[in-house]
């Protein structure tokens, strides 16, 4: 039998107090946790304060099994945060571990650093905690488990640094942890991807279908403005081999009813999902950007390995660069105007042509703030798209800021691509 | 005589505790703040939970003077939060705000939506409060101001919508009220963007000068991959009329240390800056992108107006784009490597040709995560410039993630050409 645990995210460093970065490792972490099931009851953030820090994690103690906290532990300042936590958690002493110190010598042989004192110290840490060796950094992960009596319940305080890709790659060991030393329920998720369809819309789609999930069951929405709406459908308890079968006859009937709008059944995005589709056939991609002015390259690029399909990309912001470099013909801007179905389809055409690749993209639209006009509002973007199969186009509104209208279009784009790719190979393979 | 004054900001929603969204109000908001001099003490997130909300904001109250939350007011979950503010608040009754419901329909008809009675709620304010009409949404921001009996202290909670872009509009408003209502010291600031030189290494090398700044100006570091290391200089007190001769006599003297980092001495961007050194001289710029996949031609086209001066660019991924649309000779790819001195020369001077624009810069390197070699390691990247005068190339690595190293290289190459501008700006004055 399992009991209900909660958790509590603290970061600590004025850093984030006085606005300096935000905040994105508690999102992370609580998003880890959720999948454990383990709820997350608050997030706080506090500044390089020793007695702030020890009420307030005391405090979190109190009220959650979990406590976990990223934060003051750089070389400069590590003391503050340290003693903190060994006087919350009675240390009598200090003691270098080795696997970090062996760890700290290595990062900084790497960067070309000498060892200094302050180094050293990194390595250093409260007796009684255990130590996960930070394998991105030289500050260790601390581990402070309390005795059931201290807080009146089992509680762990876990202690990560505060640089997001050192936290972030730390959080597996965390789960480990977390799962080893708490009776959690068995869990299991599955993610699915959507796009081209708004969290309300989706929600008011899969309604019943929703309401009608067994007790054990349930569904999250994620949604972003360039991957689309991330469904996490997840099954608690029970028996953990039957979940499985649980998820997948429940995921057949929602791909019944929305099966349109989704585009995968893993956690992945539109240019991961469309670099799959094109390196399975062996075809290539390249972009002709105007109002996105880069951003789809961007995204395409930022998937590794994107260089077996995607060719380049040509940004025509100036109207002479989509006449001279893609050849669209200058009475066709004269006619219709820049942002035009027979100017983004001429756009498509020319830098698939230019660069010889199998599939084309191409944007031109009216990301704002000014520009628009009765005809073609702020918002109006045209996308066009060239395959073996011809060329075609279509437009949208999005009554956004001009960011977000670029991130809009440029996801737009892709889905369009997206499906016009499944296309062909659906009838290559009749 | 004025008091030090102390802040909390509480973001309220189970969106934010389950990690389906980042907060990024909190540091909008305390960075305002902190321009204000309040010292922000906590920031908290909590659940869509009567009486946590209830509890907490109490809480916050009695150590602060200023608390701000965000969110818990869409259409559907308003209830809850508002419910628990009156009641915090102890107002007897509620009433609608005529102003915000004129804005509800204003907003609801813009879109084609009906209004129904769940919309017009959205304009329903407890007894007691003020409200500050929302011009950019539906819901209402509410200013509830506490006797000072009931915490032994003056205080206010402001309420402002979860949703970034209203939250932030909201924020002028916010701080007038602020202003009005506490004795703040008159604060003064000015913001030095630097480029090329971390952190650490700017504090080094400017320290003398920051240890010997007068007890009433206060420096801040805002670290930023894309913008650079943001400095901000703040006097605090005093006569406000000899603020900004102080403050200008402090940035000479910061100038001539370390002026050669300088690039702007008001908040902005170098994409901002190189936009406007082009403007003014009529002059225009391309680029070749080839590891940056975009991205330096999306940071070019986020400033508005940038089709005033900015005319394309190719994303040249792939050899064969190198080839036939930069015209980068086959032998000096065969003979030096896409990633070298020569290419990306070619690359610059290309796409120069290509646009007929002034101003050129072209990148390419190995972003990462794979891809390197003993000779030219991941993190290396070739940034080539061609204006003109000529074009020359520089080289630069860096260690980071793709991400990280994607936005570094744009970076990177950004200030090479503001500073390629800056010097024909020069020789054609001379």
């Amino acid at each position: 039998m399992s009991s209900v645990h909660t958790a509590s995210i603290c970061t600590i460093g004025d850093e984030i107090l006085i606005g300096q970065i935000v905040d994105t490792n508690s999102s992370a972490i609580t998003r880890e946790l959720g999948a454990l099931g383990i709820r997350t009851s608050r997030m706080i953030s506090i500044g390089d304060d020793h007695d702030t820090i020890v009420s307030e994690l005391c405090n979190e103690l109190k009220y959650n099994n979990i406590v976990i906290t990223t934060g003051g532990l750089g070389p400069t300042k590590d003391d503050i945060t340290k003693q903190a936590l060994a006087d919350l958690f009675g240390s009598k002493g200090w003691h270098i571990h080795e696997g970090q110190l062996a760890k700290v010598h290595e990062i900084l042989h790497h960067r070309g650093i000498d060892v200094l004192e302050v180094n050293r110290n990194q390595a250093l840490v409260p007796d009684g905690c255990e130590v996960i060796v930070n394998k991105r950094g030289t500050a260790p992960i601390m581990v402070f488990r309390f005795e059931e009596e201290r807080f009146g319940h089992k509680a762990v305080l876990y202690s990560l640094p505060g640089v997001p890709f050192e936290a972030l790659n730390a959080l597996p060991d965390i789960v480990d942890d977390v799962k080893k030393h708490f009776a959690l329920n068995d869990i299991s998720h599955r993610t699915i991807m959507t796009y081209g369809i708004a969290e309300s819309a989706l929600s008011k789609l899969i309604e019943n279908w929703e309401d009608a999930l067994p007790e054990d069951m349930h569904l999250a929405y994620l949604p972003n403005t360039i991957t689309g709406v991330r469904l996490r459908l997840s099954v608690y308890g029970g028996d953990r081999t039957k979940h499985e079968a649980a998820l997948k006859s429940q995921i057949d009937a929602l791909r019944d009813i929305a099966g349109e709008y989704i585009y995968a059944y893993s956690d992945t995005s539109l240019q991961a999902t469309i670099g799959e589709l094109l390196r399975n056939q062996g075809w290539t991609l390249s972009c002709a950007e105007s109002c996105t002015g880069g951003l789809i390259s961007e995204l395409i690029v930022s998937v590794p390995g994107s260089s077996d399909y995607y060719l380049g990309s040509v940004t025509s912001y100036a109207n002479s660069v989509k006449q001279q470099v893609l050849g669209v013909p200058e009475e066709i801007i004269v006619s219709h105007g820049a942002v035009s179905s027979e100017c983004v389809r001429r756009m498509a055409e020319g830098v698939r042509r230019l660069t010889g690749s199998d599939f084309a993209v191409a944007t031109s639209g009216i990301a704002g703030p000014t520009g628009g006009s009765e005809e073609k509002p702020v918002g109006l973007v045209w996308i066009g798209i060239a395959s073996p199969r011809g060329s075609f186009t279509r437009s949208f509104v999005y009554k956004n800021d001009r960011k977000r209208n670029m991130e809009r279009f440029a996801a737009t784009a892709l889905n369009l691509l997206r499906l016009e790719i499944l296309e062909n190979t659906k009838r290559q393979c009749i």
